[in-house]
């Protein structure tokens, strides 16, 4: 059951001119389910992309960042129910096919698609398969199709996520729309599983690289649900220039702000709406930590609290067994911290001082937060002033049966 | 269930002259089970310890580290049921009030107490109650009393953990017996949540000192339930002296190096019965992982395979997602770790090689070993000669239970 998380409305997902999407199944995992899409994008779209960290990273991730070295993208190809991570030269081999089946079917080269996977692990990608759907995805290609396209790569996810706004720059109307897939294996370091958000303003490449590193720390990079950095993670920021606006350039400028803002916003929605679906949640919790000598050592708590297994089952559980949390702080790998000076509070609950419980901190009060479906975890670490937030989901029952499950 | 771990028989449980333990019900936090342990040595005997890495360290353990500088300890008063950590200063209180009750009780100095407390942290350690019990644990003291002092420290523990041996040093026979507890909260850095061994061998102090981390390294630092690092690890060695052997002094020499091989396969037993007890266990998983370039980076591996909640939920499963593995691997947080030339084994089935699924792999072997309720997973790194193993448990719903209930 996700958290305070609704299907997207699609007539509330603007198209983005230059963005055509086309879904279709094919049967790369399981029977009757749209499992591939197509994106296609006009001639001088910039394209920028994020990728993860993992150190086994997926073949198209590494076809991906290949490809967008020499630029002018023209299609990004989606499939899910494999994730052709861990499997060596022969997914290269698949990830290359897949692109090349797609430039043959648009007219492009094959250096101008963008490959993504996501799904099981070690497997091989069924490649003549994806070949045989893509002239499918292709008949279909409409810029209408956001909300679609959010449901085929769905892998666990229980709700399709997209996001959408319009911003002005320029005086001229911008639009930026997103999706994004992801529930398990969540805890991204440089983007999310998936995430793909297009607007139609004309961005210089270097600024577009600029914003796509700013918006996923700001969303993607912020948010956890296991602790599992994915192969695939990949966050993609696509700027067709159709708006009409001066080529955005430099990340001084007004423009720049404005479209950076709005690229935030969708990004924090989609990264939020994979946490609130993470694999069994049923809490959000925003974890706030203030007052830290660096952006580093604020993340390294919020996510100390995030990670702990007994933290999730408590927020599960509604118990208020809060001394879990410091147990967390003290473990976050800060060799100098001063324990005394810090300060928890649940919400508004202030539950810790002075190293330990604070005397005016009622068991009741804290038992109240707990019960919320939405809480939020502020640690004041009184040494320095830089700040971090983590987003998290509890730990349940079902997360153990969902990922007990997959796959078999 | 614990994993292939039985009760310790009582009578294999050799006394250590110079020690004897007695326990009561002190109902520190719940009536009608033995809750408090108090163990007196002999005068002469030698003690050391390591302690817990975690930042929010508890209140006895401060007092512990700074008792241990004066040396002479005369007893351990070790009580469960509060943790007495995230306690502040009323914490250092209680601990240091908890020496004075147990020195005037012996006719010692409270600073040659070392106090131990295991339980729910942030709440206040009732020490009243256990002033009050203290004299009925004196009155009981025996050197037979071994059993009843692990059955005293369990929390979430399903099974008392002990184990005993003996071994010839300069032709006279030596004992070494100990007693841990822990289940949960278990990823020690330093030490395991409570762990006890004695030894009736004469050890010089700092050969006692060396020994105990030495012994530490390769036993309770080598274990993980949940990757949750304790305020309380605590691991304590004491010698007493009472064999009479030459008293040990040099690490180089036959005499040390008989010792600490009894020491450390008394503190394997321990932490590996702590892992076959962790908290909704079914499995018991080694993961060896062999020629990396240094210990430090096998240990990451083994780690970041041990805390992946999706690989322990698929050995919970039996399903053999060994992508899964990969992932962890690649997220060992090694900056130039090329995958290709590593191996993944099961048990004696080769997974992975080239990056991917090895050519010979076939899936039902897999199922066939993580059917299995003890599995080895093997990872040959492929770059250097260093090598380390990490013992941990799967990830089941009886987890989430457990913590879910625990406290409540």
């Amino acid at each position: 059951m996700p958290v305070n998380l609704l299907p997207p409305n699609p007539d509330d997902l603007h198209p983005v001119g230059g963005v055509r999407l086309g879904v279709t199944e094919a049967a790369i995992r399981k029977l009757d389910r749209k499992d591939l899409l197509l994106v296609e994008l006009a001639e001088g779209a910039a394209v920028a992309g994020v990728f993860t960290a993992n150190r086994f990273c997926a073949a198209p991730v590494l076809v991906c960042r290949e490809h967008l070295t020499s630029g002018g993208i023209r299609a990004l190809v989606v499939n899910t129910g494999i994730a052709n991570a861990g499997t060596g030269e022969p997914g290269m081999a698949a990830a290359r096919a897949t692109c090349e089946a797609a430039a043959a079917l648009l007219g492009c080269r094959a250096r101008q698609v963008l490959p993504f996977s996501t799904g099981v692990i070690m497997e091989p990608l069924p490649v003549e398969r994806l070949r045989a759907g893509l002239p499918a995805c292709r008949d279909r290609l409409a810029a209408g199709n956001w909300f679609e396209a959010a449901r085929a790569i769905m892998t666990t996810d229980t709700l399709p996520k997209a996001a959408s706004r319009t911003v002005k720059i320029d005086g001229k109307p911008v639009t930026v729309t997103g999706i994004a897939k992801g529930a398990g294996m969540i805890r991204p370091n440089m983007a999310t599983m998936l995430g793909f958000v297009a607007t139609d303003a004309a961005v210089g490449q270097s600024a577009l690289e600029r914003m796509v590193e700013e918006a996923a720390g700001r969303s993607f990079n912020c948010i956890t649900v296991d602790g599992d950095t994915s192969t695939n993670d990949s966050f993609v920021l696509i700027a067709t220039g159709k708006a009409g606006n001066a080529p955005i350039a430099d990340p001084a400028s007004a423009a720049y702000g404005e479209l950076r803002e709005a690229v935030a916003a969708v990004a924090v929605q989609l990264a939020q709406a994979i946490v609130r679906d993470g694999e069994g949640a049923t809490k959000f919790i925003s974890i706030v930590v203030d007052n830290g000598r660096d952006h580093a050592e604020c993340k390294a708590v919020g996510y100390a609290i995030a990670h702990s297994p007994l933290v999730k089952t408590a927020f599960f559980a509604s118990d208020p067994n809060l001394g879990r949390i410091l147990a967390a702080i003290g473990n976050a790998g800060i060799a100098d911290l001063d324990v005394a000076p810090i300060r928890l509070w649940l919400d508004e609950v202030l539950v810790a001082s002075g190293g330990g419980r604070d005397q005016g901190y009622r068991e009741e009060d804290g038992a109240r937060v707990m019960k919320q479906q939405e809480i939020t975890v502020r640690v004041d670490l009184a040494r320095g002033s830089a700040a971090a937030t983590v987003w998290t989901c509890d730990f349940s029952y079902d997360y153990v049966k969902i990922n007990a499950d997959y796959r078999s």
